[in-house]
Formats: C-alpha cells, structure tokens, sequence
C-alpha cells in the first residue's frame, strides 16, 4: 500500500470534496481533480503563496481515515517565504508543493479558496444594424417524379438558382443528413439556413421563423454569452462563467507557463476545460430560455490571443517571448464541430482577427463595436487587465500598445489582493483629518448590496486604485508614493520594518487578519500606472497629438475604478472628466457586433491590420515618460464622499 | 438465467469463433457480432435460404457446454421452403431465423460460409493527364522580428499573394494546427500542400517532395483501393477487401431493406463496417509501402448510389422507391474526418456525381476513364452487376439506363449459384455429342492455377452465362431455353419433375451433392439477358441509330464473360467482336482519374449532368422488346475449346 501506484483517501475542508488521488499527486492538483478550488496566481510557478492550506491531524471518524502533516513530502526551502514558522507548526503548506503521501484532510483558508467571480458583464445596449452571417430562406419546390427525378439537393440548388439568383452553394455534411427527410416530412416546403449565401448550415420541414447565435468573449477570469435572435438582433439571454482554467493560472502569462511546463498534455487540458465550461454554459443558456444547442447556428468568438490560441488547441508559447508571433492574426471561421462545442452540427465559429501578440481579438471587439476609425476626435481606448491594452487615434490612422501593467490592478501581486469576488473590497474613502476609513465590499449574489452585508476578505483592483489615491489625499503617502514617516496616524503599522495602512482591522474582516495596503503594493500599483500612462503618452508621441478628446474605458474594470481616482493616479493622460466614457464590456459588444452583422466581420479585420502596433520595448523614450509617469501626478480637485457616490 | 437479459455461449464450426450473446439473438446476428461469416443474400428477409445452418447436439467437452436444436425457438413454416425434413431432423435450420435461447455449437456448411471473394480489381494502365487537387509548394519565409512580428499564417498568405498570386486561400483547422510547430522546427522554410490552390491542407517543416492520395471504388460486392503518388500519378500500391457490408445483405436491394427494416440503427451498423473496412484497408494500404495513413491527403471515391448514400450516412430508402430519387446527384467535398475515415486530418473526400437513381458515382468514374462524350462513334458501355448499367452514344448526345437484370448474373437466384469466390466454376463447354463437360474452377488465393486444384462448389456469373450458352450450343435446351425432352443425355435428371442438367457431380464436388443447372437457372439467365438487350435497343432507338460501333464491357464481371458467349446469349446487340473491349475496372480508374486530375472532376459533374436518363418503365416499346429478347437469338460461329481458350 505504499508503492507508487497507491492511492489515497483527501478530504478537503471546509467545501467537503473528497476522493482517492494516486500518490504522489500535489495537494493543488487533487483539489483541481476533486473540484475544490484553491486560489492560484502563478501558475503553480510556486512564488506566489496563494495556494496555502493547512493539512490537518488526528483521527477524522466521518471519514474513517488519519490525517497528519507527515503525510505529505517534506517541508521546502521555498515554502518558508510563504509560510511562517507558527503557521509551519500548525501544518500550513503550500498546496503546490506538499504531494500527498498517504490519507489527508486538508482545510483551505477563506483567502485560499477560488471565489465565484462576480460577474460583471452584462450585454450593453447598443444599436446595431442587422446582417447576421446566417438568414433563413423558406422554399416550396416541386415534388419529383419519374420525368423529374433530379436530387434533392440539386432541386433545391435549381431553385436556388432560378428564382433567388444564388448560385454555387455549398451545404455543410450535416445539413446534408438533414436534407432528404425534411423535404419529404415537410411535403417539399422547406426552410433553410444559409451561411454567407454560400453555405447550407441547416434544413427544417416547412416553415420557421427564427434562428440563433451565440456571441462570446472568453477573458482570461470571465467568459460572457449573449445567445441572440439572427433575425431581430435581441439578446434572448446573457450568462456568464469562471474561465475553468482559472485553475491552472490565474493570468495570461501563468497559462503560458502552464502549457509550457506541462508539454505531457497541459495544453489540451486547458483547452478541454475552457471547451467543456463552453458546452455548459452553451446548455444553460439555451435552456433557460427552452431552446437547444442545437439551435444555435453560429457562434462569434473574441479573446485575448493567449485565450484565442489555447482555445484553438494551438500551442500559446511562443505568444511569451519576443518576438511574441501569434499562429494567425486574421480572422478564423471554423467548423463548431471541430473545435468541440456542442452547437448545431454545422455551425459556424467566427473568431475575430487579433492585432498583435498582446492585443487581442477582444481589443478588436472593442474597436468594432467604439469605432474610433469612424471619428474625427482622437479616442484614447483603455482596457484594462493583466495587460494594459492602448488604441489611440482616429480616422486618419490607429496606433495599439499593450503595456505590461502587471496585475497589481487586477489585486494580484498586492499583500491584501484579491480578484473582485464577493467579500473584495472595491471602493475605499479615507478622512484626511481622522484617517477614518470607510469601504464598500462586494455582496455575495443574489444578496442585499447592503453595506459590510459581507465581511472583507481583500481588495481588488478599484479597491486599491481607490485606497492608493485616498492615500495621497488623505496624506498618508508622499507624491513619490512613499509613506510619510512624521505621521501619528492610528491605523499605520509596521510590518518587517515596512509602514502598512490598515484599511480593515483583524477583528471586521472575514480572515481574522488586517486588511492593508502596503508599501510595496504603492510601489506596485505606481509601476502598473506609470506603465500605462507612459504607453499612452509613447502612441500620442507618435500620433503627433498633445492631448487626447475622449477617453473610453473598455472592460468590466475600466466600469468600476473611479474615473476621477484614475486621473488623480495618472493612470492616462489629462482629459476633461465628462470626455471619459466607461462602456462596458465592449470586447462582449463586439462579439455580438460580428454575429449580427457581416458586414463588421470585414471591418473588424480591416481594422485589425490597419492598426499600427508600437512595441513599447522598441522606443527609446519610453523609459523616460515611464519614470516621469511614476509620481503621483496632481490634486485637482475635492473628492465626493463614499455616501455621495452611493446615493448618486 | 433463463431471464430476458440472459447471455448464452455459442460456437460456430468450422471456423471455431464463439463468444457470449443475448438471449434471443439470431445465429446470423450471433455470427455477424463473433466474425463467423455466414452467406445472406436476401438481406434476412428469410427468403434466400443460403444462411441454413446446422445446430449440434451433445456436449461439447472443449467448451464446457451442451448443445441441442431444443436450445433454439421453435422451427417455423417459412424455413419449410429451404430446410427438407431430412435436413430438419439433423437440426438444419436458417440462421437469419433460428433465434439462441440457450448454448448452441453451430455447424455453419461450406455452401453456407461467405468465401473471401476474389478480387479482380486491379489497376489498369491507362494515361492520366496530371493535374491534382492537392499540389505542393516548398517556401522560404523571413523569420518575423519585433519590427515584422506578423502572424504565422499571415506571412505565409503575404508571401503566396506577393510571390506566387495565391489569394484569399484557407487553411484547414488541422494544418493551422501544425503551422506553428513546422514553421519554426523547418528555420522558416516550409513545404505546404494546396487543395485546389484555395485551402491549405497540410504543412511541413522543410522541404517535402512527395504527397499521396487514395483512389477508392466501392462496390457491393468488391471495395478496390489505389494508393497514388499525386506528384507522378504513380499507383504505388493496390489493395481491395470484400465489403464487410455484404454480412448485411449482397446485393443493392437487401442492403437498402436492410436499413429500412433495421430502424434502430441499420444504416449507422451499415455505414461503419464500411468505414471501418476501410480504415483498415487505408492502414494495410500505406503499411505495405512503409507510410502511414496520415499521408493520404486527398480520396477520390466511386460507388454506386446505394453505396454512395450508405458511406455518407443517407438513408437510401428513397432510392428503392418510385420516383428513385437521391439525396444529391453533384460531386461532394467532405472533409474525410467527417466521414470517419483515418487519413490525414485535414485531407478531402471527393465523391464523384452521380446520374440518376440506379446509375451510380461508378457509372461516371466509367465515363471519365472511356470518355464516350468525347467519341464519334456510337459506344455502348455496358456494366453489369446486380443491376445493368447502360449508357449509349457519342460526343453529341449520351443516353444513360438501368435495367433490372436481377442478381442472376452474379451467380445469386441460380439454384448452384455463388459469387466469384473460390471454387466457384468460371467457365464451361460441353461436348456436343457425348455432353461431357469441363470446367474452370477459380482457385484459392495463392495456390496455383491448376484446373481443379479446388473443389467445385457451385456456379458465378460467366460460369452461368457459359453454361447456358453451352446446352444451347450442344443441343440440350432449345432457342427457347426449353430443354429437350427427348434427349437421351446421362447427365440430364429430374428434379421434382424439373430438368436439371449436371455440371459437376456430387462426388467432384465440395459439397457433396450435384452442381447443376435447372430449367428455373435458364429462365433466369433469360430474363437477365433480356432486360439488358432490351435496355440497349430502347436507348438505340431513343438515340436513333441502328447499330452500335463500339461495346465496352466495364466491371470485373465484363472482364471474365466470355465476349462469344455474350453475344451468342444476345446480352447486347450485335456488334463485330473485335469491336468489344473488356476495360476492367473502369469505375476504380475513374475514381484514380479524378484524384489524379481535378479537371477531370469538372467533366464528370458536367457529363452526371448531360446524361439523359431514360426510365425503361415509362417506354411503352420496352415490354416489346423485352419479350422479343427472351429468345437465345442465333448461332453464328464455332466456339474454341476450354483447352484452347486456357492456353491462348
């Protein structure tokens, strides 16, 4: 029973999955095959700490087994930056190291557990002019007889041709299966769907009226669905999940890593995870409204290229090193069948172009769907994420950059961070006199949006933009984001010689720890702003412009930082505050975009090669605007109070 | 364990196959589901009588198990009609009756077993223009930089649009797959395969000189493939298997009442042992010249309508009902992995058009390879199987026909009959004056040629034709087909008052009883032959010639008639002999010709469409003709010896 093909009994607590994982296996790999989430953010890189659990001791009667620290393989030299000596002796470990051993119950502090993501992506209302890439087409054709005994699929292309002028039609194998029994149940009156008037993607008996798609955008945390009506353009649902591979990695570049250091097979599980939360969502969407997959004939898809290769099954690496050469830039319309997901039969999937290696087919939704090519003013896009992604410009030409923002915006690599799930901190005000604090935190679905309904469990990214811009105008933090030292300030603290501001106390948050904000995340968040406000200011070099008429805010973070802390921050150049636009998720907007009108399938890949992607590492001036952009910039003026924002 | 979800132990003998089946199974199914072949021809419509069995009784000491005809359900009124007394009381029962309610041992008789057809489906020489539908193209590309960081697929598509004028081209979602990988593993420098110079079908690092593709004929009986070297045309191997869709029923008619009375899924069981037979057939194929199946890059397929609609999953019910439409008469390109076949992922499958109900894909694989349309004299191509397939004329006009020979001259309906299998007897004479009769057997696979190295077991078709042409010839039937009733001949019996006239008798034969032909066998012959001359003369007088200039006998079965004795029986009109051309398997050569030249594709789909398929039922003169044809017409020479035939 101990040899290497011994499997034991793992019992995770407090969610209760269990089950028998081959020995050997990490405690983070058998949490992911049981379905008991642990947080990851490196991509089991073992650097980022946020996997520790705590193997328990004793006899568990429940389960019938021992459980004991010793029961793992030995501590690491690497888990003493994560763990402490205390937390050591009471049997703290870092999920992906400990490899289980023999039986084991293993508890996953609060701030370890993978919280169902808040979903912030609703479809926007936006008009947009229909040409869905499938319409129906209703015939009556003439029965065949002796002296008329030509195919059916060549009688339907006679007609066709004749009386509706569409000629060289193709049809999909599938309709093809489909053909000859609906002809014959429907007495010869058929409908079909037509794919680009070149393609026969479905046949019904007799009449039918209505016909859907599915638009999707696949973010590396959240994947958002519209299925709409091709015919009327109406979003019938919109549902939305955790991106399942969240579990191996939390950001583009842990995926990366995860595929490459996975070469036995890490790419396809991604994919298949990513594929199968596909085809579920695909199933309760449909259901919720009483229809089937199968009545979706055609599905647009946007994401970022990392999500676009790895949902493709095509090897993401070598999109991490420079060059940084995607596998294809142009658009992709690729049978639904091949890619895995349980649609129609014959459906089409209509990926988007990408523009370059870090500026993705969602940035090109965003584009289609704001249309800076169509305007005069020069638009400053901003989507904010791992990557900070630029378009700058207007009619006359686009420039993109993505600036390697880090993730400190998305509360990753910040001491309290978390990503914005319920019990995340998102707004932060601080009394300059008092140091007060008052924050809002992030209810859990479907309850009240009560105030502290839900104790805090960190801050994610608005909450920190908020807590780090509060800071400097509460005095706490110099323009050089250091800390002031002469301060008597009650909620500042030392830790290891550092100051760290206590935004909630031990005994109020729900990890029975302080909520902080330390120096290094300042530090953390000032390169992530000095990133993107120095990439900003590198496209108006070369455009040639010296101020910016619009900003738009892309992306469900660019929906929830306060604009007026942004510009407080410098996270983009100055810009009146009503020229700034928040909209949505405009990446979701495009996808629909495409599904529903053709036409912007073409635009949408004009766009993408006509924008003039700036590598940032190639510009010798960036290196000056980013140590210039470092500072906090300026004061303008008085902030409204947290009630005020609430109740406005 | 006598309950409904009972399995019982069965054994076949000779050939020693058991296994464990439901209760209730029927020994035929039993033997499909153990791969113990028995002969069914009928489609297990019960009406055949060739699947009679023998269940044993006793205890079977080497399988542990007893065995009794008590061990099956009761004897039924219908196997009266094939099982004698005699034959019921040593436990002969028909298979496709018979249903397992407990161990049997079963006793399948040679008569009974499916021989392992001969395959006479080689490929012929003929001179193939090249021009194919997959060509490969070797190119260099500059390896991308930050300053040109465009996308793989991109800068392939920059290049064969600046260099070679290849727009607009597609790439098959299984080469996008490989591009990366090849693309970097070559230095940049790549070898791609073109599908019609619009798809991208594969791709390889380096330079790659030689690409293959699979010429398939699918026959009822028969399934030739041609593996060729798409560069040079070259077949550099040829291989053909049965159809394992024979277990099913043998001809087109029991294949279609086979799926219509199997709704639980006989056309999917239908359709898979044909793909994988096939499949099979790919991985011997490529195995017996040391490639593999992933280097098949494009298929060429023909097969006759039923067997065109059963590959693609079609339910070919419509086909065996007036008005016998299809699902599609124009040429399809499916992706082969659609069709479930194992060749290269991205490879097509071109299936050649066909013309109407009855006259098939292969019919126009004949037409490509004789090219009639491009004549000046009247050609008549005649191919014989199950039905005969007929078309007539030149360059200005073709007329095409199907009649309704009956599976007569397939050796199938005659009282000896057998397919060309093994000891089955090909040729005959019969000495005038004594009735002494020699005859060719067709000797197992590998041995030697010698005259009856194999025991007869019954009659194929040119044996039939032979022999019918022979008691013509010597005197013991009359011109209308009677025989003689005053003939004192020793080798004429009498069968339930029927003459029968001997051929081999019971003690030179391999099944111990008498091969003969019956008065019945002639009248069958008769009709055969009737309905195929009469077919002729209808499309001679639709066509409004008098005479025929050229005959082309296509089809394996046109390749072993003799042409004399043909003509001697009046299966096609008078034409000099020197004008009739055996031309092999012409079909396969079509299905080689448009793998091998896609021009080739664009003259079949145009001929499929120029036909004019005349409906021999709506002509009024056909029933003439038909009645005028009964007669065996005229005896116009002497015919040569067999020993004559055998050494010139």
């Amino acid at each position: 029973m101990t040899g290497k093909d011994s499997r034991w009994q793992i019992v995770f607590q407090p969610s209760g999955r269990r089950g028998q994982v081959k020995a050997g296996t990490t405690v983070l790999e058998a949490s992911r095959e049981l379905g008991a989430e642990i947080e990851t953010i490196c991509g089991e890189k073992r650097v980022c700490g946020k996997c520790k659990v705590r193997v328990e001791s004793g006899f568990f009667e429940r389960y019938g087994i021992e459980s004991n620290p010793a029961h793992t393989s030995p501590f690491t030299q690497e888990e003493t930056k994560h763990v402490s000596v205390r937390e050591r002796a009471q049997g703290y470990r870092l999920g992906c190291v400990a490899r289980i051993q023999r039986h084991l119950v293993v508890f996953v502090p609060e701030e370890s557990r993978t919280g169902k993501q808040v979903i912030r992506k609703a479809a926007t209302q936006r008009a947009i002019d229909l040409n869905p890439a499938v319409r129906l087409l209703y015939l009556e054709l003439e029965e065949p007889t002796l002296f008329d005994p030509l195919g059916d699929l060549d009688r339907l292309r006679r007609r066709l041709s004749t009386e509706h002028g569409i000629g060289h039609l193709s049809i999909d194998y599938h309709a093809l299966l489909e053909l000859p029994g609906a002809l014959r149940q429907g007495g010869w009156k058929v409908t079909l769907a037509l794919w680009q008037d070149i393609e026969i993607v479905a046949v019904w008996p007799g009449r039918v009226d209505s016909c859907y798609g599915l638009a999707v955008d696949i973010g590396t945390t959240t994947v958002a669905a519209y299925l709409c009506r091709l015919g009327n353009g109406e979003v019938v649902a919109a549902d939305s999940m955790m991106n399942p591979q969240m579990a191996m990695g939390e950001d583009v570049m842990s995926r990366i890593t995860y595929a490459m250091s996975h070469p036995d097979g890490g790419l396809e599980r991604m994919r298949r995870a990513l594929v199968e939360g596909l085809n579920k969502l695909v199933r309760s969407i449909t259901g919720s409204v009483k229809l089937t997959p199968r009545d979706i004939l055609e599905v647009a898809l946007v994401g970022n290229t990392a999500m676009h290769h790895i949902l493709l099954g095509i090897d993401p690496q070598h999109l991490g090193v420079s060059p940084f050469i995607p596998a294809v830039h142009g658009p992709l319309d690729i049978k639904a069948r091949d890619l895995g997901l349980h649609v129609h039969p014959a459906a089409n999937a209509h990926i988007l172009p990408i523009e370059a290696g870090f500026v993705g087919a969602d940035n090109v939704g965003v584009l289609i769907a704001e249309e800076p090519y169509n305007q005069d003013e020069i638009v400053l896009v901003v989507d904010i994420g791992t990557n900070g992604e630029l378009v700058l410009g207007n009619r006359h030409r686009l420039l993109a950059t993505s600036c390697a923002t880090g993730p400190a915006l998305e509360g990753a690599h910040i001491k309290s961070g978390m990503r914005a799930a319920p019990g995340a901190i998102e707004r932060v005000r601080i009394a300059p006199q008092t140091y007060e604090v008052d924050y809002r935190v992030i209810p859990r679905e479907g309850k009240s949006q009560g105030r502290r309904a839900v104790k805090p469990r960190g801050l994610c990214g608005s909450g920190i933009i908020d807590g780090v811009a509060e800071l400097y105008r509460a005095g706490v933090i110099e323009r050089s984001g250091r800390f002031r030292k002469d301060l008597d300030c009650p909620r500042l603290v030392s830790v290891e010689g550092q100051p760290e501001f206590v935004i909630a106390r031990a005994q109020e948050s729900a990890i029975g720890r302080d909520i902080t904000i330390s120096q290094g995340d300042v530090r953390n968040v000032q390169l992530a702003k000095a990133a993107l406000y120095a990439g900003a200011r590198m496209l108006m070099d070369k455009l040639g412009v010296e101020k910016v008429d619009r900003v738009v805010l892309a992306g469900a973070f660019g929906s929830y930082i306060g604009t007026r802390e942004a510009l407080v921050l410098g996270l983009f150049p100055d810009c009146p505050l009503n020229r700034i636009h928040a909209v949505g998720n405009a990446a979701g907007d495009g996808a629909r975009i495409a599904l529903l009108n053709r036409h912007k399938r073409r635009e949408a890949e004009d766009v993408a090669r006509r924008v003039e992607y700036v590598e940032l590492t190639l510009e010798p001036d960036f290196q000056k605007h980013f140590v210039e952009a470092m500072h906090i910039p300026h004061m303008k003026d008085s902030f409204p109070s947290l009630q005020d924002i609430l109740s406005g």
